[in-house]
């Protein structure tokens, strides 16, 4: 999948790389020199070929929408969710975003910050995006009104929230092809973020490594199963409407959803293969709704038939799959994906703590996700090897122009 | 730094292939054509040039060393310490070994192993390795002899060792360029080890992600430093007699150093540059020794000068700087490091639990690494914001032949 034009106002030359990268047709005259040559391959005719190093990728940050959600997916993530400090007022708010805009502004430019006392780290930015999001008390802070969908989600039956990843007054997403990048990035932002707030919760996450597959290949998560094929594409009519909201200060953001998923692997790996492909909807080998075959690639987005009946008359697709009940009922319930994988040390007789860190973004979570994962709640095959043990809920501001700083429509 | 010839027996042609992506001068004609079209690059010519999958990279798992020590250190790398369960005896152990090397011989070769339930997981080795360690433990059930270093480290005065960093009976050392492929490949091995042992500790660490920098860049610590300038280079004399044990069942195996160190970087940040060069020794800026230039890639590798003194009198390399006390005494006090950065969520009101998984192999660890340890532990600026949380010392059997298994010089 190539990158959108995002028309944003950065005069870098980013975005031609990026698609020359990529293979994109837009790729000027001359861009391979304006590249220079960063390592040289020998081709079987003798002559050097030049190839970008990932690590000079920028993209730009100043826009209509801040970036990181219609990008796409970096390598690696981290979510930190933080809560104000007692003392942090408006003027507080105001002056924490002013410094966090410029840092962010810099740092994904490669651009060292003026506090930065490791320059080094952050010299390879390898699509580094810095994304704000404001939770229920900072708008409160700001003295600001609504959304009225920026609270806790509903409580669900298959909840089991826990304190350490859920909710909190700011989250700062932080995402780059590079880990090392991520993890100066963020201490960065923590330093200047430090006497407005504090550390809530973090959550680090990754997904296939730069390089690995062929650029648009969806991601799978830790089941095995591919993750995010009917998300709308960037770039799209289709994805500004799901994606970007357009009311009052929160015109060009959008709403965040944040919801660690507890995958029970020990469990998921005594389930055969057809279990596993009926709890889904899909086959787990290509992607492929069930209706369709189980090779190829280009099966994985055939639309699914969800009348198709077994010759002794049950859907193929089973009415209780995870992709039967997460389908819109209504055509505006639809989300844009944007999910992480997580694998840490186990505890007790358990082989890791692994899951998803699933990411969606919409404009409006309550019209728009708040139904599907009440059917997910109700009833979902998937439920049996899954529990949701985070949750939180984040207004994104709109971009920023230069002079201007993140959150800006709301404390200015 | 290219890939060593490791002369494995394998006939894989990722050797060759890695030549090629690295610039090697050994590509072979049609080398290109072998690798097909992974996805294209639009030259300023409008030629389209292939680039290699990096996923689809391999090396070989069969030779003379287990591979994951003389390989260039991939992007990620997870490292867990087992203890073995009560009732694994001898033939137990050959069976785990048997066991795990077929798994581990498939899985780096981009082939599922026979019970692996997401083979799709596993279809991007991207140089993934598996290297297997074995405790004081491990040999003594196996009926073995020594080494005599096999053993845990010296209590020093600067340790705060906990034990879930610390001891182990097994180790499973998984690295690749690809995070998904990690966390894969270290399930698959754990499911299959479950019968035998069980899970002890786990740490994950990362580096610079593939392509974000140019082959051969020194690795730098969260701390901001170049860390591993004065390592030996894989595939010359010097570094055989510095890694590879000769006697008995450990010939063409080494032994393994893993320490966590904790790095305090909320402290670090306190420090100035000034004083953060003299703590180590060597500019932070290019990692420079302090006798050399602060600018200029090349002057890394300078040799730093321990009796220049400053016009008043001191050392320009501080006595007590990590560099100067770390420097080899004895000629043969040499080791290999290989160490991954980790970086979790804070404990307290801190920013983040940051530090480095330092893993060295050497031949004799009592007389090449402990010495240095010794002069570090009672002196070393270094140590103000450092503290050793994990340690754990592994006897690294060589390699294997098809046919064979990691392990079985001991075990038959």
């Amino acid at each position: 999948m190539g990158a959108p034009d995002r028309g944003r106002s950065s005069g870098q030359a980013s975005s031609t790389r990026r698609q020359f990268l990529l293979g994109g047709a837009a790729a000027g005259v001359g861009a391979a020199t304006a590249l220079g040559i960063d390592y040289a391959l020998t081709r079987d005719s003798g002559a050097p070929v030049s190839v970008p190093l990932n690590g000079d990728e920028t993209v730009p940050f100043y826009g209509v929408h801040q970036a990181g959600i219609d990008t796409d997916a970096q390598a690696h993530a981290v979510f930190v969710g933080l809560d104000l400090r007692a003392d942090t007022d408006r003027d507080g708010l105001r002056r924490m975003m002013m410094l966090l805009t410029d840092d962010a502004a810099r740092l994904t430019q490669g651009v060292p910050p003026l506090a930065d006392s490791e320059p080094e780290l952050g010299a390879a930015p390898a699509r580094l995006t810095v994304t704000f999001g404001f939770g229920p008390e900072f708008v409160a802070r700001a003295n600001g009104a609504g959304p009225g969908w920026l609270q806790p989600l509903p409580a669900f039956g298959i909840d089991q929230l826990q304190p350490e990843y859920t909710d909190g007054d700011l989250l700062i997403q932080v995402a780059s092809d590079d880990p090392v990048t991520v993890a100066h990035t963020t201490r960065m932002l923590l330093k200047d973020s430090r006497s407005f707030a504090s550390v809530r919760w973090v959550q680090t996450g990754f997904r296939r490594a730069h390089g690995t597959m062929k650029p648009g290949t969806t991601m799978r998560n830790l089941f095995g199963q591919v993750d995010g094929t009917t998300n709308p594409t960037p770039g799209t009519a289709d994805f500004d409407e799901v994606v970007w909201n357009t009311s009052g200060w929160l015109a060009g953001g959008t709403g965040a959803v944040i919801r660690r998923i507890r995958m029970d692997l020990d469990k998921w790996d005594r389930l055969d293969r057809s279990g596993r492909d009926q709890s889904i909807g899909r086959f787990q080998s290509n992607g492929a709704p069930l209706t369709s075959s189980p090779h190829g690639e280009a099966a994985e987005f055939d639309e699914p038939d969800f009348e198709a009946k077994t010759p002794i008359g049950f859907t193929v697709i089973p009415e209780f799959s995870h992709m039967a009940r997460a389908r819109p009922v209504e055509a505006h319930e639809r989300i844009f994906r944007r999910a992480y994988n997580y694998q840490g040390p186990p505890a007790g007789d358990e082989l890791s703590d692994s899951g998803l860190i699933f990411t969606s973004y919409q404009a409006d979570v309550e019209r728009q996700f708040t139904p599907i994962q009440r059917r997910l709640d109700e009833l979902d095959l998937l439920n049996e090897w899954t529990t949701p043990v985070g949750s939180a809920v984040f207004a994104i501001p709109p971009g920023c122009a230069e002079g201007g700083f993140i959150g800006d429509t709301l404390l200015t």
